[in-house]
């Protein structure tokens, strides 16, 4: 379903955050979401941001995933941009450990929403099965996949052993 | 549309956080969206926020917008009896300011995600606006509102004249 | 004696924080404090976690250990399902050093309390030391030996030496 | 029974952590346990302090709740000089609202326990309410009254509404 | 001089950041340099974000001053969409106290320098005296004025009596 | 170029400061920015430090680009004895990451200003490249190079390709 | 005492500080300690501050204590211009509660010490009872005084009754 | 001299300090200042160190420096049970770098001063150059020595090269 046209835009701003945004492609693909995975620079290709953002519900995405680190513009400004709903990475940065990549993009100012996930891998994970809940509201097959997942997670606790 | 069957259920840990979650209410009623408001509290309450989570999707519910603070468990723990998407709203607490109440929605570890939003009234208003984002997906009547809105935003800004 | 029927329970979030909370383990064993170790999952397994905390005071536990990482809501969640005392474990958290954990378990809200321990080895040794502590105030044998540990503990500082 | 032989000590650095410490008190009050609330400070009576701690079990206490702020040290050094269960309250500081006090205190060293609440007020309820379920190990009736507390406070969140 | 052509573009993500930045305002009127003081949302008027940005080395403007809170992304945006040199305010945000303003702004990744300033009023007026010192590179009258202002503020110091 | 008399001085606290600053250096060799690298010491140098501020102007310097990592004394101290703009570098330090550094140099009073740029390697670079954005006011040749410099980095961008 | 020849000198980097310093000054009185007080600015006026820190030990001068808010040079400075010991008072700030200030005092790079008291009004009192008790090796008298004032203020905590 | 009557007490709350600590005794050393280095836990054996504080002065020593981690109560323990000027050096912690141990000794209450300093080994070094300030009062050679220190280290950063 990778193939299809893609539901999911997964960005992120410098190719080295796809250490962490690959957990976000790999989740999408475990539930054979569509998605399409790009580097997409607020900083570096604002205009190229722009217009990513701006045909993004055109082309027929229905979720942007976007990934940042340190001063991290890159979810805030493509929703700004966008009326697609937008979810938010904050990739570990280097001195300050991803703090400053959460509270650039969580603290957004009322008006413009992005749903923030947890810093890092998790973070990344989550987004992509946020992303799955979201699609899953109108596909019923996903909202069983989905119910599948927890399933064996839990099930996967239940049988975790200690040494 | 406030009194048809809900789309959205605004919950939150204390009666003291409707000052915060207020915002979440009134941008869903500019938007005409069906609503409930309850105070749920995960730690006096577990049980009920059980029930709540587990029969919301049967009750008609798409989406969940939970506020709390401090040790914030309420998203999080309804993220994890439901499959529909839960919003996490941080709410300012008051020794530290919400920083606590962000980072217990928010780092949430991999397999049970909670879309958190900024800390205060901000986080309240673009829970409800992302909220809206989501169910425009597939009612496009919300999504020209939600233009309309940020149209009007824009132009407000445009008019906006320093002393 | 830890063949017991187990006075104290030893829980946790994942099987990664056994690395943390077998410190627990360690040191309830050296007390010969009947006890058991379990995974337990406030967002995984929320209902196995419910019955572990509804069951617990009729299956003889006395006292409950519960560390976990991040958004750290498995203590304050049993706390919330049991009239038990729980005493909680911030386990280091990737990215924030545990300080996320930290807060996660101990802003409690006033009405439900989790006794908080320092973050990491410390906290799960300490957590462990101050179960037995609350074991002894009905138990001389405890009391004397955690009098004989305070005292060995204070012996073995008087002989360290600088090189 | 706050006139009985004190099974609870609540302790605190300065007249000013009475707002915070009051609330121990209160709660202590309304479930009848006997305790006893002083001001004992490790910086300026520390001779106070080391008699406080060592005559405490002696006197009958069985449990010492201990509130300071700012370079809090009277819980940790209290729990170095008794073998009974401390329990520590953070005091909401002038600077830095209560976080290094509550660092001061949770933070301690593996070998001895100081059991943490909350910053501030909600901490020093808490700390309350733990001492009342240790007490209750031993305490049918003390089980029972914790019970209805239980109760009641869910019942309260059932019966609040929103405006 | 604040009627001829501006040198110097003073912006803010919001009308409420006035209180803030009309330190810079002052402070360049001060020093007689043409400036323009609008508001422009990073978030809300992305494209006069851009237009400004785009167009400001073709107006004259040689500096551009930018202050926001929170997810504060004004500076780096701007920075990103042109080549002139970029301040950046962090504004005291509600729950962060500016923290977040000031990581937001000042962690640009290598290759999209802002250059940042204290969180409030001093930093803004700071800009104000950053942008008079870089003027002043080419412009004599400006380099004495800020010398007799340096002056000015040491004398006063040096009169300064206390109580 | 960087024989040529230097326009911009790059300085550092501490030699071990060079694993930081070197990015700014080549950043300016880059664009040819005749510059000089020394170690000057807030707090083991202040004679030194003095004199370099003191006579940079006189020197032909028209920029200070200062290092410094813990209590960084040495941009605010050096923006106190000249008019030249002064760039500040927050190096990354042992215990607290750098945030002690970033604080010290951004934190400044009003009335002496200097600017700050991102904690270690990325400050320092665009450190740099803020200074070859100040320097191209008035040296065409150089506003090319920057803008093809973006142009690259962009193109960079529009290249990259994910795994 | 306070009219010979001064012992200690109090300097504050901005008459603002007063409030605060003026706890050092209230109690070097109580202690009859000769010092001066006055308003020195590392940044706005850093030769008067050279001068102040130069000749220090030739008046006389035995102690420092200085007081900063922000990015607080001022210790700092004058340590690294005086073989006299330096005592620092982090002045709360207006964003940052003092954290800045603290850590731009305390986290000095070895070679240069200064020795560092508490945030705030309780840092200036302690600051100056140090510098009573550095006087005190060499003047009998003082050390009877700060015996008498630990007990006085031993004896306060003991007649401290709770309401 | 360091087999003399020792003038400075180095002690620290654990074995695992020395690797800080060594490094304040290797400064005293350098100086020629007779002291002592010994293992004093403010938790595990509260009476050695009660000991050692109320005998410190009869044994001739005075000053003290104090080294502690995490809840880092030794140095303000140690300073109030004796009228001899204490420092304390902040270990840097596992999980929170030693900010913990900061705020821990340097937060201390009005009444009981201890002077800090930096967080590790640069802490330990500037506390025994310090101290050799504060014994330098009445011993000239230490003066000079001092002073000879001084001009060395300004020798060194005058004679380093970069690469």
């Amino acid at each position: 379903m990778a193939d299809d046209n893609p539901l999911v835009g997964v960005i992120m701003g410098s190719k080295s955050d796809w250490d962490t945004m690959c957990h976000a492609h790999e989740m999408l693909d475990t539930f054979g979401v569509a998605h399409e995975c790009r580097v997409v620079s607020a900083h570096r290709t604002p205009d190229a941001m722009r217009d990513y953002a701006n045909t993004a519900a055109d082309r027929g995405l229905e979720i942007i995933i976007a990934g940042a680190g340190g001063a991290a513009h890159l979810p805030g400004m493509v929703a700004a941009q966008t009326l697609l709903p937008v979810l938010g990475v904050p990739v570990k940065s280097r001195a300050l450990n991803g703090l400053d990549s959460l509270l650039s993009i969580v603290q957004m100012p009322g008006g413009v929403p992005t749903a923030t996930f947890a810093i890092g891998d998790s973070g990344a994970r989550n987004a992509a099965l946020f992303a799955v809940a979201m699609l899953a509201a109108h596909r019923s097959e996903l909202r069983e996949s989905l119910a599948d997942f927890r399933q064996r997670q839990a099930d996967q606790v239940g049988s975790d052993r200690l040494p």
